[in-house]
């Protein structure tokens, strides 16, 4: 008999790192929590009030919608990533997900079928593999050489006949780099050349410490043809309790998309869309806030990290809502990660858990948005104590 | 080039009645839509109000929370089940999904892999369908012999070795009808001594015509080697736009079902898990209202029927949401259903939606829990006009 679907990949990974909790006493320490890339704080009081109303004044907050989406919420989004990414794109190209996973499930769908492979830069996002090894689609990991950052020619080598996709995360979770526009741009040729798609997940984009689009790809006329953009309001407006996303792609597409969403969910979240348009036409200048404070903690992760010295530990990627850190101890990463848990009070996810198996033994993932810059501190206080006891 | 996952099934029919209405002109004769199974109106105002006070005072409203659902909701779902199934369910046997489709699609995918198959009665609850085909499994149809009730011997046949489920919608969506006690029983026999799992979902649970439990799987102490119950809250507190659904299984099972939903959603919406908790804290009395309510529309259907006199309506199944009725015209359902529109501004579904290619000519689904006994009358007078002008 052969595997169920769920029974072809691995458990949650921020679930299986939640156990390592248990048992462990924090009484005396403080938990220092940087496994999840999700904000601690709930929306600013102008939205949970606006929200409130709705809840109470506006009947089709509750009810089912268009399985797409709010019609105004996508409009929304076409009008502004028409705006700053310098292109065309129209409200029929814009679908609302029930979060970005979401998004990147029903992409799959549209793509590939049993014995397909797509092709992932490593480390990846485990769930990106998880719903690879569910859809029966075969992982093909692409290799950075000499950085974080992939390299198109390199996975030109890897394109088959079954290849339906190139997937990238920019800003990259876990790597925390953001890729450079010409990177983009020469996965995209590479994707045209060759009749595949590209898929781009933009979750981290409005943390980019670079001003302006992070890549030129809308502004082609034919960007539809091959690219396919994911997107996610739960980071920007903190709504991750809400399960709102998008995908940015051709109405042909998207139209394959209803099928899957409508089968999965119905329809996304009402109050969710509702909240991500407000946040979208009135918090502008509060997202540009939470940017700099992102940016800021990020510096402070590259101001600390040298306290670690000459000890082999290295920043290999800081950006987003990410450190990457290679370890220097003689020790797997999940069980380094564990270890710390322990000896420390630090959560963190290790690189096992974002790469093929055998790998990313030396690696450790740090979601470091959620800590202010006194708890970054603390956060190296404990790894250099753990280091160098 | 084999299909992608999205092509191998239909687009969604909710969506595709819609377009129907696209350039008629209501205005002299506003739309009766028995289209869709949902409440058109929003929670109660305690509720609702109550809703509003969380989103501002309770930041865990727009958080990540587990995978498997709130601790809370899974604890009242399993004590609640427990009293009124008179079963030992455990919230270790609950999970909380996106919707009940979202619980279907996690079963499934518990199940089977590519080339499985999965006995679903006809017709069937198209989403099912549509999920079986983008999941590669076989939908093997069970064709109940005289009424809309199915037989478990006439499924012990369709059984092979590749066959994973039997699937019941009770109370029957688009049937309407209730599956005897005696019935359910005969199928998890028939599931249990085969070692296929049997799935019932009882979306429609709260407007059972009878009291008491509908059947008593959960009264076996080892219900769970077979049984996955599936369960929606949308329609007992009227959240549809927040999707919130339920799936009740073995703690094996949903520790798969962990990897799939922590892939697709990452977790429920939170304050629809609030709200489901509230509703069922407090709106006891309130659903027991609501139930009369349906119950009497019912009966307005069933009142109102006989008007169509003998033109060869037949009324085949009614109850839940629904009626089903055989239709005298020599005309396929799904053209029916697109004349009735234009003719007489009744949307309904075809019978086409819910059965295989080529079957369901006859039938109209005609969810009635929308319109009350005014609309019932109105209903009847347009199709008493378009059957005998």
């Amino acid at each position: 008999m052969t595997l169920a679907r769920t029974a072809t990949t691995f458990s949650p990974p921020v679930m299986e790192a939640r156990r390592w909790l248990e048992g462990v006493d924090f009484t005396d320490r403080p938990l220092i929590n940087v496994s999840q890339a999700a904000p601690v704080d709930p929306p600013p009081l102008a939205m949970r009030e606006a929200m409130a109303k709705m809840i109470v004044d506006v009947d089709d907050t509750h009810l089912y919608g268009p399985v797409l989406g709010l019609p105004e919420l996508r409009a929304q989004v076409a009008a502004q990533w028409s705006n700053s990414y310098g292109g065309t794109i129209t409200p029929e190209n814009v679908a609302i997900t029930s979060g970005c996973n979401q998004a990147f499930t029903a992409a799959i769908s549209t793509l590939c079928t049993d014995g397909d492979e797509v092709i992932l830069p490593v480390p990846y996002y485990f769930n990106h593999r998880m719903w690879l090894d569910m859809a029966g689609v075969k992982t093909i990991p692409l290799n950075p050489a000499n950085s974080l950052i992939p390299n198109a020619a390199d996975a030109a080598d890897l394109i088959t006949d079954k290849t339906r996709a190139i997937v990238l995360v920019t800003p990259n979770n876990p790597g925390g780099v953001e890729y450079p526009a010409e990177t983009v741009l020469a996965f995209a040729a590479l994707a045209r050349s060759k009749g595949i798609a590209l898929i781009i997940d933009e979750t981290y984009r409005d943390f980019d410490s670079r001003t302006g689009a992070p890549h030129p790809l809308f502004q082609d006329p034919d960007w539809d043809d091959t690219l396919i953009q994911l997107y996610s309001f739960s980071k920007a407006y903190r709504l991750t309790g809400h399960r709102v996303g998008a995908m940015v792609a051709s109405v042909a597409r998207l139209s394959e998309v209803e099928k899957f969403l409508d089968t999965v969910t119905i329809c996304p979240n009402q109050l969710g869309q509702h909240a991500a348009l407000w946040g979208m036409k009135h918090l502008g200048d509060w997202l540009a806030g939470e940017r700099l404070e992102i940016l800021d903690r990020r510096a402070a992760i590259q101001e600390q990290f040298p306290r670690l010295g000459a000890t082999g530990w290295e920043l290999q990627g800081c950006g987003a809502y990410f450190a990457y850190m290679k370890h220097p101890f003689d020790m797997a990463s999940d069980a380094l990660a564990r270890d710390l848990v322990q000896k420390v009070g630090v959560l963190t996810l290790p690189g096992t858990m974002f790469m093929p198996d055998g790998q990313g033994k030396q690696h450790l993932r740090v979601a470091f948005a959620n800590v202010d810059r006194a708890g970054i501190t603390a956060l190296f206080d404990r790894l250099v104590a753990y280091t160098a006891p």
